[in-house]
This record gives structure tokens, C-alpha cells and sequence, in this order.
């Protein structure tokens, strides 16, 4: 997915310099995984993103994809994923073409293959950001369009927009991202989020990862194997204060209903079982943060949401600064 | 919802001079509910909405708008509504966010608080248009966002937008608001707009209101009560006609079917009491108008379209205008 | 749907010339049927979309729409038409206010007719574009709107913009339409496509037509008689393979399965009797081409479509053309 022209990596030792120095290029065709990114991308991404803070507070007429169309194909829908998505176009000064529901408005549902449908909007459209029901579904997007695509989400597979503004998060909050210690929190086993941003954190140097989660929805063997091939000190624990006390990062998650069939009993169960509140911030540290990708039942109490550290409304901001980056990188190049 | 700097009430006895003098200021921060209105701000709105008539008709690319971004988030869907606004934000230059069925489609379904929604969506848009299925929706989600928030509509609430359109309307076809004689007519129980319209023409001088409607949905004591309190002459009348002869405006109502249940016998009877046709036409002054919020089934026949006193096509476009209005007066100012 | 205003009607024997002089001008006042153009129109506007081609690939940033709005109104869903509609009007810097779904989520729900729908969107926009599932309702429409209308698909109508991009496209394919061979294949029964396609070639001289499709769905008595009338020679066949290497374009269509109802036995038989494979392509001529509206089914294998002569995504690409030359005339004039 990554085309690279004269980049040169410089390494882990100057992770908080610019990655790429004038003149250097670097060329994304498509975002399909968060595997896809390693460190340099990353920090060449989140320059472009810190540039694009600025562009949205200081010139909201920017007009730097002036003449370009997006095209948001969603087979299932998602309002705040698109919608963020639709605003990092429209502040760059782009054009978008709609599908909220393509699954059952479209082709798609009288048998048409996703391969004839992407054929056919890749003719109306400079860049196609999908979401889709089914893992693997991005791939074969980008494998068929001849133009730029992004994967907003396809099924339990990967979400890599949300894992690279995760990451983009815990930089600007904590400013560092080597070193850090992360606690991920609640539905370990079902969210694709906390498994891509394990997935990632692994790229950088002396990283904790602290798992606290109700038994029945404990993180996988793959992500812990994984991280133990890689060097990355991890541990499990039933103590949300004591890790909380201990961190930079309280990575938050919902407990997801629908993956719990008719077991509410066991449902109902998980989900009290590890609250972010009052009594958890005040032993925090004070330049910590509580992350949580949202949306948010009652896992974070409301009263939280005062705190300065409570960081997940910055957060869901920050996808906007990611994906107007990741639209100029994919359009307009490096 | 107002913040007045420097605003000079001038009373009554100049109402239809400008409201406000050169240097003079006021600030619309959010539009919640027809209440919040008083007279000299009705009237200034008004003045901007004659102007937006004019750069609608004249200056078909006006960009004062422009770079200003709108988020519709409607949690039930009312096309004529949501594209009216978003004609008036793109007429003046400005973008459109759009979420045509929130309720079902977005994180809502999940759980997510109105709170949460509102702190994700005002980290994407410059103002919030919200259309909700719960009485007082609106005024939480402006109690939230530190953007403007325009409410189009809370359920059994309000719809301030429909209510400033009629009044508007009324002052352009009729030429004045003191003095006027108004026929409210049809489902005078359910309908919100002409409770709306009621407590408005309130506000203004020897104002006379007609209810005719059939018993079933007869106008409510609270209005009633509030007209009295007020010192508006009110009465109801089953002559339709006889009250047609005597006013400067009728305005009719759909019998909301959906409101009877299963005594569909009922609204059919109600629903056939008092059609504005020609004989009705025929008995009603040369300069009185007739209006109607839309839409229409067959209280208003479709003969009478024709005749030059039939304003509701004149009113629907209004609603252009006075949504433009609102918009510069929310996002530029006065 | 057509006033000519100094059109010249120079006749057949100027075909591939441009059909308008200089000083010439013809206004479309809505494109409703198929039936509405004659050769110089149809080598109008496909001139016109042979400049939007070059708009389209040199110059993204067309303004020469910019301030006008454009309704998409879809009483039914068809995400394919109304994103190649939204593109063309965006490609020529126009906007867009879209209806994904007005059968159900408008005012029609409540009872209102198109009549005055179509009176109040077009207080909001400047062209209006309508699919509906009634056939003869665009036409109902136009003759209601003060602006221009374009039938996006009504029913089991008409859809003239399908209709014009196929013949655009055996023009920009073939080179020529006089003394072309055309096999239309599949769904002869219910497809509209075919039906306009077929009426359309029968405005061409020495047009030969071959009809090849299963017994249940085979081409109506309608259309052969007009045919007949017009001295286009046509016949069945039961052999793709000989039609096949005789013909300049093969169209083939998908059999759809919605109009068996019950009868899956007979689709199932239907569908699968002739398909367009490597071993038709085998015996095809060296400068023909394979068109299909396209959704595709199994009716083209896979494998063709890396054959040169396997047009249909050129042919979807041409929709976006044909679009925009159609927005353009209409708005702008010739």
C-alpha cells in the first residue's frame, strides 16, 4: 500500500523529529491496515495532521482539494465515522458524494460484486472511503480501484483511521509515545480498536500494556503472543485503580451488547464491572489521560467529563486532523 | 438564547421601522423555541430575510458562507424541512454535513446520550440543525454545544423555524401584523404550529383570532388562557365561512391522521368539516390570503391554487428565507 | 420538452457533422423520454459530452455551474444513477441536495402529492432530478415545475438518460451509428433499457437488430411492430455465437429475477441460457464491442473483462458525460 521514493528511515532514535526531510518523499496509494503504517509514516502522518489543527482553526476556507470528489461508500452505516470523514473533505475545500445505507439502496443488493460496484464509482469519484460488513472487503476494494481508497471499517477486520488517531491522541496528550505505560480497558476480546492500537503501540520502545477486563471478554492469545514476540512487557489485572495509578494512558472501552446474543445476564455483569469515575481519577496521575474510542454508555460516569484529563472529546476531534491529513497525503502527495 | 449589546427597544409605535439603528447590535446565540422572540427581534430577522430574498434572487452565487460548515443532524427524517435548510445554507456559499435518519442509523442506536453525540458532531461543523423526536432535545443540545444550534423541530414541542415563517409571511402578503384578523383552521389540538403562530401574533397590537375546527381537535385551554392573559381577542366559530368573510388571513391545517389511532371513523369525519374551497374563496376579501404549513391533502382544494389570495407556495419559499436569515444572523452576526 | 429556436434540421445526410451552426441555438426545457430527441438533438448533446470528456480530465475545477443547486428527488433507491448525476452536477461546480429516500421518509408518506412536492422543491433548487417508482410521474412533474425537470428512471417507464449514454457510447465505441449490427440480449421482456435502446437505433439508417434471449422474456410485439414501421430490419435468434460474429455490439442485459416472482425454476433456467464468455468473445469481430447497463450478474464471466472489447465500465463512464452535458444545456443553454 506504501510506495516509498527516497525515504529514508532514519530509525528509533529521532522518533520526535520530522521523519522526512525536504526533498524526501514518501507516496500512500491506499489505508487499508493499521499494519501497513511503521514508525516513520506514523510520525510523517502526524506532522501533516498537526498541520491540519492549524488549517482548521485558522483558514476554515481552505481550499487545498478544491476540485476533488470523495466518495463515501458505507454498506453499513455509521454516522460519526462519515460524517468525520465528510468534514476533514469539506474543510480541505472537497467535494463528497453520499451512500449512508449501500448495502440495501445499491446494486450490491440485486448481486452485483463489490469489485463491479468499485469499477463503476471509481468513474465518479478522485478518492472512496468504504465502510463494509465484511473483513477483507477494503482489500479487494483497493486491489480493483484505480484511484485512492480508505478503509472506514470492514466488519471485525481492521479500522485504521481510528487506530492512527488513537495513537496521534496519546502523542499530543502525553508527548511521547516511546516509554509509555497503557491500560486498555473493558471489551478486550471483540474490539477491533484495542487490538490495532496493541497492534501499533508495539512499534515503539519500552511500551506496558496493563489488561483489565471482565473474564468473559479478555484479550486473545494473538495480540499477547504477538506482543511477547516483539519485546513488549504486558500483564493482566483485576485492579483498575492500581493500574490506573500507574499509567499515562486509561484506554477505556464499552462492554458490546450485541456480541453477548441472548447471555444479558453475563452482559449485564461485564459491564458494571470496570468503571472509569471519580474515585479512579483521583488516584491518577496528573498527566495521565483517559482515552475511550466512543461511543460511551455509563463505563466513564458523566461527572468525569469536567476533569482536564478526560481526553476522549479531544480525541474523537483529533480523527478529523487525521483523516484531512490522510485525504492530502493520498491526493495531493507528501 | 439572546444576548443583547447595545440593543434599543423602541416599543411598539415603530414597528414597522428597522429595529436596529446603525451600531446597534444584537447576538442570536441559539433558535429553541418561538418564545425566545420578541418583537424587535422578529422584526430584524425579518429585515435580513427581505435581504436574503433579494441575493436569492439576484446573486444566485453568494458566498458569505463560505467556508462554514453545517451539520443536519436529524434523529427523524422531514425532507421538506432538511433541504430547505440546506438550500439556504448553500445559497449563501455554505457546506452541509447530512444525517437524514440519526435515530436508526447512528450511535444513538447504541446507547450514546444526546451530550455525547452533540460534543462529537460540534468538533466537525460550525452549527447544528436538529431535528429530534423528544420534546425539549433541542434546548439540551444547545445547553451542550458551543456552536449554535437551530432547532427544526422537537417532536410534540417546537418548531420555532415554521413559526417565524408564517409570522413573515403573514407581514409580507398582508402587509402589517397589528390589527390583522387570523382564522385558525382544522387540527388546532395536535397541530404545533398553530399554537406556535398564536402565542407569536400575541406579541403584536388588536390582534383577533378565529379557531374553527372540528370538536375533536378543538384548541387547547392553555392558549386560550395564555391569549386572554394576554388581552388578544379570540373566538371559536363553526362557520367557516362567516369567519373566511371577516379576516386578512386564513390559516388551514391538516387533520393529523396519525393522532387518531384506531378511531379511524373519527378523523374521517373531522377530516371532511372544513375545506377551504372557491365558495369559500368567493366569500373572502379581495387582499386576505390563505396559508397553510404543508402538507396538504384535500383541506384546501387543489382548485384553489390558482387564485392569487393562495400564498402557502409564497409561504414554503419564505421558509427559505427566513432559514437563510437565521443562519448569517447565527454564524456572521447582525 | 423542446422549443427550437432557428434549428436548422439539416437532415441525415449531415450526420456525424456538428448538427448546430453558429447562431444556431436549441433550449431542452426537460429530458422526460426517449422519444423527445431526434438525430440533430442527440448529436447535440452528444458533442456536448464530448467537451464535458475533456472538462472532466483537464480542468477538475469547473465552475461553469457554480451557484446553481440541483435536487436529486429518489421516491426509489438507486444509488448508481443518482451518484453519476451528483457527480456530473459537482464535476461542473454545481451542489447538490439529495433525497435518497422520499417514498418513504417525505411528505409523501403523509399523503401529499408529487404535484405539490415538486411545488416546493422547486423553491429550493434550480433543476430537479427525479426517480420514481409510478411511470408517467416525471412527466407529471415537469408539468408542474417552472424549472427543468430530468427523469432519472420512473417506473416501469422510461429512463432516457440510460438510454442516451448507450447510444453515445456505440457512437464513441463503434465510430458510427448508420449500418451498424446490434444483438440485444437477455432480458428483452422487462428490461426498459433495451426497449429505449431499440427505439433510439431505429432513428439511424440501415441499423440491423438481433434479438437473443430466452422464450419467457423475449422482446414484445410492441417494438417489433414499431421496428417493422420504420423499416428497421430485425430477427430472433437462438444463437449467440453466430449473432455474435456478426454483429458490431453485443448488449447483453441482466435477467431480472424480481419479475419471476415464485417461478425461480424458470429463472434459474432463463438466466443461465446466455452468457457472454471468452468463447463468444472468441468469435467476435476484432473492432466489436460488448456493452451492459450493468448491475452484472454471472450473464458476463469475469474473464472478459479484460478484453479489450468488453466496454460496459467505459460505457458506465459515459453516464457521467452524457450527465453533464444534459445539466449544462439545460441550465445554460447550448
Amino acid at each position: 500500500f506504501l510506495q516509498k521514493d527516497g525515504l529514508q528511515c532514519h530509525g528509533l532514535e529521532v522518533e520526535n523529529a520530522p521523519s522526512f526531510s525536504v526533498g524526501k518523499k514518501f507516496q500512500l496509494e491506499d489505508v487499508i491496515e493499521a499494519q501497513q503504517f511503521d514508525r516513520d509514516i506514523l510520525s510523517a502522518i502526524f506532522e501533516v495532521a498537526r498541520k491540519m489543527e492549524k488549517i482548521e482553526k485558522n483558514s476554515p476556507g481552505s481550499q487545498i482539494l478544491k476540485g476533488y470528489l470523495m466518495a463515501t461508500l458505507f454498506y453499513e452505516p455509521s454516522t460519526r465515522t462519515r460524517l468525520s470523514f465528510e468534514s476533514a473533505m469539506k474543510r480541505l475545500g472537497g467535494e463528497v458524494l453520499t451512500t449512508e445505507n449501500a448495502r440495501e439502496f445499491s446494486s450490491a443488493a440485486k448481486g452485483e460484486t463489490l469489485e463491479d460496484t468499485i469499477r463503476t464509482v471509481e468513474g465518479y469519484s478522485d478518492i472512496i472511503v468504504m465502510r463494509h460488513f465484511e473483513s477483507g472487503a477494503a482489500r479487494r476494494a483497493a486491489a480493483t480501484a484505480g484511484i485512492p481508497v480508505i478503509n472506514a471499517g470492514d466488519g471485525p477486520g481492521q479500522h485504521p483511521t481510528q487506530a492512527l488517531l488513537d495513537v496521534y491522541t496519546i502523542e499530543r496528550e502525553v508527548g511521547k509515545l516511546d516509554g509509555i505505560k497503557v491500560a486498555l480497558v473493558g471489551d478486550l476480546a471483540n474490539g477491533r480498536t484495542v487490538r490495532s492500537l496493541a497492534y501499533l503501540l508495539a512499534k515503539y520502545q519500552d511500551v506496558k500494556i496493563y489488561f483489565v477486563s471482565p473474564d468473559v471478554v479478555k484479550m486473545k492469545d494473538d495480540i499477547k503472543d504477538y506482543l511477547t514476540s516483539r519485546g513488549v512487557e504486558w500483564e493482566e489485572s483485576a485492579d483498575l485503580k492500581e493500574v490506573a495509578s500507574n499509567c499515562d494512558v486509561v484506554y477505556q472501552t464499552r462492554i458490546q451488547k450485541e456480541r453477548f446474543g441472548e447471555r444479558i445476564d453475563l452482559y449485564k455483569k461485564a459491564r458494571g464491572k470496570y468503571i472509569v469515575d471519580q474515585a479512579v481519577m483521583d488516584v491518577m496521575q496528573k498527566d495521565a489521560v483517559v482515552l475511550h474510542p466512543l461511543p460511551r454508555l455509563d463505563e466513564i460516569t458523566v461527572d468525569v467529563d469536567r476533569d482536564p484529563r478526560a481526553a476522549y472529546f479531544r480525541q474523537a476531534k483529533n480523527g478529523l486532523y487525521i483523516r484531512m491529513a490522510l485525504l492530502k497525503l493520498l491526493l495531493l502527495g507528501w
